[in-house]
């Protein structure tokens, strides 16, 4: 395998990275010692590690569901990742045991679905639309890989080459092949990280078959419903944007659908275009991404508004309270953007990354790491909280294993180039360099890096965030002027061990505007200090947040408390509260000068709402 | 049946009305012209006039639906009392010959209903919560009501008493009989109309029982879900406040759940306190209409924001754009506030009833009659358009009813007094009276009254608009100050013939802002003059409505155009526009004073949007 593209970096893996800071540490270390077992335990107790027994029988409650394996397959991926930076051998064990069960559930011609192979067994790839099946085969290769990457133990890497085998045999454009692709997006990222794993390029040529075979005419899913006995016409979602198979993929331009199945796709996609140099599907994933971020992106990273399809309506249709958002899109969308990054190293896509990694993503699970979001809305009336579980449990472990490979989004290398696209304090591993970061970011714009070089000559590429207005560079303690390609300072030099690099990013508290457009966001603004988005919570303030405005001069200052929700930098200032109670009997009235009496305002990140007293919640506030 | 309200009125019925104004006049002939023949053919053609002849056979396509005896009756009543009004003898004899038909399928026992006579023959009364067969029964009924009110015939009523007899068999409280009512509200309202038609209270204590057993413990939905197998936990819609069954009426404080069902169960309350004097059911009525009233209520009169429940959500979530807002919904809000208007003459109920029916139903058909909007959006990008029908097509017949029998909802009487509650241009015969209405209203405030009594001394109660604050009152020329009660000029005098009363209404054009929690319309206000509602659309802008910015200080002129959309009223200013050209590449940036730039503004009526070239619309506008 070898790339077209020649700027194309590489994602120094998690392995290679020793996270340290103030900020991801914490949560890291939650999310192994609470998460990853609390999941567990619901996979457990819910029947998802049961059902590899096979020995469901008609009439016991509940069936293996068509889609457990991914929920457990997303779990064995967190608890790998996290095996890796932190031994455990009682979890090692328990990773071990659970691929044993996974791996007897193993069919002889390779194929592994509890639901298909004891509850529908005559249903075998007869509804690749709806009922998730190469979706699950994806997720498992995942954690195949996964625990191949971080162990280099083959057992479970094994079983899913046996299967992705079986699957090479039944799926492609041969004679006696069926010509189908999954209406769940995922597996064709699985397969570019199996044939990573493995080296086999065949894989890879699987992943391009289901990506490429995607939406041609005539359509797979119709022919697949008439097979079925249905009326292709009458689907679950209409026709086939919410699967983004309405068109081939070369042929999209505009994110629709499905949130996680439209970021699971372009995630493949740009995966092959940095494989194979594919411009068509890299000029796809360009005009997708300008679509996503220049119209349907809400400011938290979150993405797809609907809860009717779990994903995308129109453009600039961004609702606040009604936003689904669902945490799995914006992890998919880190995804993409990550994988996009890797292309040429643009910080356009390291900006949408940050912010869905700060905000959108990170609000899908509380501090103590055991209840977690689905859907993730800019405001709440008060109703909205996080949950220990869910029927359908994408979300948690997808957060879980985000957490766990946290390291592995932060660097990035080329054979010439080191890339820092994310301020973490770290250790970091290369062929050309180990780094030492230092900074508190994101609380403090400060960031110090030390230089151990295993190269003598190399670029150090630097990340200006894009919310980024002023910033100061030093090496050694002499300001220098470097220039900035695609939003990263180039420091190409000959680097001595002990070398010191000072990174100063301004900080200041932003009042943050939405396009005309946006009519959600109309008279309103947002505060953003770094890559953090905030919200005014009920528990902060004495009056409604919903009626609170903030004048254009009030002055507010970023203050860090430490016994605050893990210590967070609160924003606080005095704002104005409209008066109610001057509304008694009426729901409209003539415009009148409002009433309103002084307040003070307290701001914390979006990411950490809902970890204390239940209420309102709202990101835009009234100007 | 006598009434235990003293003060309780009667509306003067549309047969005693004679409508020839300016603006309902032509609308009505649009009805009785195009909109009745066209719901005709569409009734045929879609096999719901035909299901009566019971000749359905299993592989048929398409089956009886449960529904569709609802749009047929409701189409029979929009015939039936344009026949009133207007002698039509081909239209009388295709409703014999339709009411015929549908005699025809009436079963030996009273039943009638094609679908559970031919299609599921084994499943009569056995699904109340979800299948319609109730509702279906009431509209039936209330057709026959109207027919005989109209025409004096009584075929249709001999039909559906024999219906209702049987009906009145099977459900009730006594041995034997089934305690159960229906998931969609509607019989209750009808039988009301059964018994004044019949004069037979029995009827009247049938429309009691099955208000009074609505939500009682233990359910009878969840008796009913377990004969039929089924789990009651997972209904359809949760638990029963979609359906106004989770609580006892009395107790229910809170509208909640499908908006057009609460509509026809609190009209059925609202009727029943009326007959009855019942103080606990008129308190419910009182208590859900303030919850309605004060949190829940568009501007237009729309109600039920959310498509998922076709009806309501939170207190003061009132979307614009995504505002589901049923045109039958804003209808059954006529038909209750019609209802509470006849229990003491308080002008509050007939603000709202104007409101709901200048706008948010009038909405719902064309100018040209023949297309029909479902749903009701305050605000739209372009996509939303009238159609000539739908699969469920409960809308269409609903405002063919409304306007045929519009005459019935502008006066009242009681023995010592004649009410005035809308403004139309008219000549209504009562016993106290004949009264001359001469006016321009909407477009206009001045009002002429010519009075021909027929009672030497009675009270003329003339309505003040809860819009209006500022009226002149003249009789015979010479100005008056008379008493105001409960939104009503109350002129109690010796009238002479040829009496004549002036009333003119301040109609000045209104900024209107919302309740400080209604979090769509922050920052935005709404126009408004006299009982209309006004909207942008983008036809007659060149920018897009969305990024109008109305000034303060802006001067905003009615101008009467004769020409365009029939003839409306439209609202001219200078306004300004946001440049959207300064937004390229972004969605959110750092707040900064607008760029804009001057344009001209102009409002139409709300009522008559998407009449002309398709494109986005607004009724709330920056500020």
């Amino acid at each position: 395998m070898t790339s077209a593209l020649n700027n194309r970096f590489t994602a120094v893996p998690f392995t290679k990275v020793r996270v340290d800071d103030a900020f991801w540490a914490p949560r890291m270390a939650v999310n192994r010692e609470r998460t990853i077992p609390h999941q567990y335990r619901m996979c457990l107790e819910t029947g998802r590690i049961g059902a590899y027994a096979l020995d469901w029988r008609p009439g016991m409650e509940p069936a293996p569901h068509v889609f457990w394996d991914s929920d457990v397959a997303k779990w064995i991926e967190a608890a790998a990742y996290s095996l890796a930076t932190h031994p455990d051998p009682a979890l090692d064990a328990l990773l071990d045991a659970t691929i044993a069960r996974i791996a007897s559930a193993q069919q002889p011609d390779g194929y592994l679905n509890p639901h298909f192979t004891v509850v529908e067994p005559d249903k075998r790839w007869t509804n690749l639309r709806d009922l998730h099946e190469l979706y699950c085969a994806g997720h498992l290769i995942e954690a195949a890989a996964a625990h191949f990457q971080a162990t280099g133990k083959r057992a479970l890497l094994d079983v899913m080459r046996r299967y992705a085998d079986y699957i090479e045999r039944v799926f492609g454009t041969g004679p006696g092949q069926m010509r189908g692709y999954c209406g769940h997006e995922e597996i064709e990222l699985a397969l570019v990280k199996l044939a990573r794993a493995t080296g086999e390029a065949r894989y890879l040529a699987l992943a391009q078959y289901f990506v490429d075979e995607r939406g041609r005419q005539p359509y797979y899913f119709d022919a697949e419903a008439q097979a079925r006995g249905e009326n292709p016409a009458t689907s679950y979602m209409g026709r086939y944007e919410y699967c983004q198979a309405h068109l081939p993929v070369r042929e999209q331009r505009e994110v629709v659908g499905h949130a996680v199945r439209a970021m699971y796709l372009y995630a493949a996609m740009a995966d092959l275009a940095g494989e194979t140099g594919d411009a068509a599907l890299l000029a796809a994933c360009e005009a997708l991404w300008a679509d996503l971020t220049l119209k349907k992106l809400y400011l938290t990273g979150g993405i797809g508004p609907s809860r009717h399809n779990e994903g995308f309506t129109g453009h600039y249709d961004l609702p606040n309270e009604t936003a689904y958002a669902e945490t799995c899109a914006a992890i998919g969308l880190v995804f993409w953007a990550h994988r996009m990054l890797q292309l040429d190293c643009d910080g356009r896509y390291a900006d949408v990354m940050e912010r869905a990694l700060y905000n959108g993503a990170l609000s899908g699970v509380s501090l103590d790491g055991t209840t977690f979001f689905y859907e993730n809305p800019l405001a709440s009336t008060g109703a909205r909280h996080r949950q220990d579980w869910f029927g359908c449990a994408c979300c948690p472990p997808n957060v879980a294993r985000l957490l766990a490979s946290l390291g592995g989004y932060i660097y990035g290398e080329r054979e010439d180039a080191l890339a820092v696209h994310l301020y973490v304090q770290s250790r970091v591993e290369t062929g050309l360099a180990a780094l030492r970061v230092e900074t508190r970011y994101p609380w403090d714009g400060a960031v110090r890096i030390t230089v151990d070089p295993r190269a003598a000559r190399f670029t150090l590429r630097l990340r200006v965030p894009g919310w980024c207005r002023e910033y100061r560079l030093a090496v050694n303690g002499a300001p220098l002027e470097a220039p900035v390609e695609r939003g990263y300072l180039c420091l190409a030099r000959d680097w001595a061990a002990g070398d010191t690099v000072t990174l100063e990013l301004a900080m200041p508290v932003e009042r943050l505007e939405a396009h005309p457009t946006v009519q959600a966001d109309v008279g309103r603004v947002a505060l953003q200090r770094g890559p953090l988005v905030y919200c005014l919570e009920a528990v902060d303030h004495e009056v409604d947040v919903r009626h609170i405005v903030l004048p254009e001069d009030a002055a507010l200052t970023p203050r860090f408390d430490q016994a605050l929700l893990g210590g967070v930098t609160v924003l606080e200032g005095r704002a104005a509260a409209l008066d109610e109670t001057a509304w008694a009997g009426t729901l409209y009235r003539p415009v009148q000068d409002p009433v309103c009496r002084p307040t003070p305002l307290r701001a914390i990140p979006y990411y950490a709402w809902d970890n204390r007293e239940p209420g309102a919640m709202t990101v835009w506030v009234r100007r």
